[in-house]
């Protein structure tokens, strides 16, 4: 299966099905001399892992990464970064409403068509358990990007929808509550909200917004691997995700040129960014801003139909311990994601001039 | 500058300014022994083409398609396909206006700093002319996928949006009229509406829906190259393009699981299809469907300020012949790049078994 | 540092220093339904091994491959296979002549330069020890390349050359000397001889010639990834090798065309096999066989003069348990490369015809 | 068929058969601000054309190549430079005897098993005629390295063996002759050898030696992407090569550790260049040097047997205008891909570093 490895300098292959031995990866092209706080990387984790509050999954994870090269007193060495997180959670549990049938809404079905069989337990490698990995090699972008700030934070869950834009927030209240939204009073409904979906065994969806500051001018390759472009897929990539827009995004469809044109200021700098921070694919320095949907979790605590291998229906239901609603666990991925995009650019940005 | 080759194994790489001397590319990776058919290829072209409607620039460019390579005797070789369309239309015309000032919105200002400098005529290589060698690429892309039907078609100008779901519509309708609506209805409303914003020498933006029909279970490749997210890539790559959604999209969040869960029919088809066709990164044998978001042109024929290289705030006036909204023109472009990604995984495809 | 991914469709990633935590990789690709033979992969490692005999190091490390995921009820799940062999010899050791000093033709210096500092310890990233995850997954590849037969020897050894040719020798006996030479005769002397140069300290180089059966028609790919071109750059990436040559190879050129062109027998078969098995960078079906040539290995225990990292002329000594000749040991590793092109171009055939 | 695209970063993609419409390429990933001569181009296509001696082969054609794309007021803009050279020479002319017969050692018999059928016109996609857009991308890389010195000459021609080292040789004798060997009272000696070849209707084989000077430290990546690996692959993908070795190469396996260990002097230079200029993969300031060997070209002006497509024997003669020694129009191609892979390794090394 190819589709493991993400990027074209600053490269990131990763391993590991959900109830495997390990899930790891390696990140290649990360440049000599970063100086690596390892903490971080592991608090970035925390972040994404289950159990952190009462409206995430209660499995009990550490998530603790180890690293087994590529880091030498203290900094990277130019060469590749290996690193592995055990699964501790992996016994033998009852999967059978799961072996040999397909749960609605799930990769089980096409993983079977496609392969032949699966690795069943747990959902195998199309478990959203493969993102703590992208978490790690994320955490080592950001060190490498410095100065670049990524911030993601919860913007709607269901049909609450954040009203201020980002900069109308104090993005550093993120992380002061479960949901990871900025805005405290929208933060405590939603996570009520998330209870009582919780409480009906049910999902329900979300989106998260992503800003990035201070990126210089001129990251992006127009025509294929536009900026923005890389930014879709990397967010794409991320399980449940349905949808992602930059800038004025869907909206901007109904505005006129006009009114959508960002006027340039004497610095070069714009008045309006309703580009997002992105013009022909390439960053113009503004505040890069954009969205992505997350569809309500596949998973629910509920009795439901389903089919068999062999296309008989059968009863069944669902069990675990899952995520109600996947977007505050999910806002480390998407910064993640974001540093990765962003650390690749910045190496390809190294070889556009003489 | 990277960025200019599209897809693994069904690959496409394109060259070529707006006023140069041609565009072109070279598709390398089809398979051999695909028939061609050459007019089909043309048709396309003629589909995205200049000056073939009231509301589309009236520009002249006959967009003619020569092949150098990769085809004989009617069929692919297996060799690269390289073809090239001769620009006719590059006459040394008054670009004052470009050369030393950003025009607000375009690429000149990112390109300047990415680059040092710039082919300032027409836009040069960020200008949307570059598509047209995609529309030739898919062409020869759908005449290999062969079974697979793919439909695009324009669902919103401005705030003029269809109410109907692409189930409800007479896809054959799409090409009937200029806008590329098929509900000639909205279509005509539509097009009034563009003939309008021409007249204020303004532009509006869209959104285009795309769908395709009969594509096999198993293409995409899960983790970082789902197949949405390469179809999101592709979109997003798009001139213009600001936001990407398939199946349930943006409004899937507001959603519980319950009910957005896609239930088996007994042959492993799905009775609603909130997935849009993909579960897991990975084609499932329903309709694959999207929604493309594109800004309104930012090139206007109106007098507005800017500045120059220096910094220097200038009086100016945008001219030529533009288009007032771009999606009519862009639906063989957003069939084409599907065309690209699904060519490609058909080809990874049969690389999953044993 | 890019260059640690090896391979289009069948891909190895590989990370580790040689005193580091531990080295491993990713196979990414290798399709669903390979049976998996453990002990097969294990064996090829112990092939490769420090300590197995009398002529290579004495170093002792166990080289305990660990498989962390894409592995499930004994077989791929078309998932990649991630795995580690941890360093059990990472002990803190006298480094001291290493650290501060460039050992002559050791990649120390040029590290030093390209990265601005090195992980000095046993040769880091630089070192063979690398090569060992090359052989875990070169033996995943063998186990799905199955009929196809790679059988790599010891052909000359200093000025010790074997007469015969590979279709007069008869390969099982390749392991059943610790030289790896199937000429028993050959064997004895080209060990005593490698004794001979260890007693001095010194080192030797040598060739290996590695031959592939049962290739069917049609693997390679034409133009720059010719089957012969990916070959060669798959051994020249083996740690000490300066040549390569396949088929007639640099005797070839002594000949003339119509000696060295190869008749075709009615089945297509040819009489001779002057090609090597391939023609045009495209497999014939014929045997392929190549020669890789190997320097004498640079650490040699012996004292000797060299510059410290700011020029200065200094006085060292190698030491610690190195291999006298590196042949013997690279047997595996050849055949393992061997694999991973076969196995990558096997699937990428796939894609050759409609 | 993947294969036509060479590079990571400096990228070539390159199209067209022997005898279709036009041949050409893509460069893409050259910086912008590359000063471009074109008649520099030229003359180095000029080198590589048929008909310029009385030993090569006395086709006429002019290789004309025209730039599409990427060039701008004399400079490279970054983006991808399009070019093609239009075959001239492509009249219908009697393929009987190649249409449905495999000509020996040529790639009839294998194109027509991996794509089920072929452009049989002069080889098609096969012929070295491919090379010509090699030189042309070449000739830009030389451009891109302007202080990087790269010359190759023909050092061996069948048995007739130049004694000298390179660093013997006065290289600026090189273009003096047609055989292109720089020691004069040699090159007149195999110029009459080919000559008297010629006459046989037979050919005979090579080896060129190339040297590149001026290359700064820290060129190349180490593990699979080794700057001599790669090399390699560059020279084993031009058409007939059969070998490669670099510095001391197979004759380097006769010497012991002690003597061939390159001492280093104070600066970082070394005494010896036994390495060939590179250690560990990466470049080390010092020439590198290599030597490439090329077969005897498969076509003779003789009778032979062959067999058709069903199996069935047949009488042919080789027909034509070809060239007796393939060495003296190769000099120019091998110091193209030098410089593509130099090309590809400067902007890799831009990223070696914090």
């Amino acid at each position: 299966m190819p589709g493991n490895i993400f990027g074209n300098l600053f490269k990131l292959t990763t391993f590991g099905e959900s109830h495997g031995v390990a899930i790891g990866g390696v990140v290649d092209g990360c440049p000599a001399g970063v100086e690596i706080d390892l903490d971080a990387i592991q608090k970035e984790l925390d972040r994404r892992k289950p159990g952190q509050s009462a409206i995430v999954t209660q499995r009990k994870e550490p998530d603790t990464v180890e690293f087994y090269s590529g880091i030498f007193e203290g900094k990277t060495t130019g060469t590749p970064i290996g690193f592995a997180i055990h699964n501790t959670n992996q016994k033998s549990r009852d999967y059978s409403h799961i072996k040999d049938s397909y749960r609605p809404s799930h990769a089980d079905f096409v993983y079977d068509k496609k392969y032949g069989f699966r690795d069943y337990r747990g959902g195998g490698r199309s478990s959203a358990r493969e993102t703590a990995s992208r978490v790690v090699a994320g955490a080592i972008a950001k060190q490498f990007l410095k100065d670049i700030k990524i911030n993601a934070f919860v913007s709607q869950v269901g049909d609450m929808k954040l009203g201020k834009k980002y900069t109308e927030l104090d993005l550093s209240l993120t992380e002061s509550n479960p949901v990871r939204c900025p805005d405290l009073e929208m933060a405590s409904k939603m996570e009520a909200y998330i209870k009582a979906i919780k409480k009906e065994g049910d999902t329900i969806g979300g989106i998260i917004t992503c800003v990035a500051q201070n990126v210089p001018v001129g990251l992006g390759e127009p025509v294929f691997d536009k900026l923005h472009a890389e930014l879709g897929k990397a967010m794409l990539s991320i399980n449940a995700v349905k949808g992602f827009e930059y800038g004025s995004g869907f909206e901007g469809v109904k505005m006129k040129g006009s009114a959508h044109n960002d006027k340039f200021n004497s610095d070069g700098s714009t008045i309006t960014n309703y580009s997002g921070g992105i013009q022909g694919g390439i960053s113009n320095g503004m505040d890069i801003y954009f969205n992505t949907a997350f569809k309500p979790v596949a998973t629910i605590i509920q009795p439901y139909e389903t089919i068999d291998k062999k296309g008989n229906k059968v009863q069944t239901q669902g069990k675990g311990r899952h995520d109600p609603c996947v977007v505050p666990r999910a806002v480390p991925i998407v910064e993640a994601m974001t540093a990765l995009v962003l650390a690749d650019f910045k190496l390809l940005g190294r070889t556009s001039k003489l």
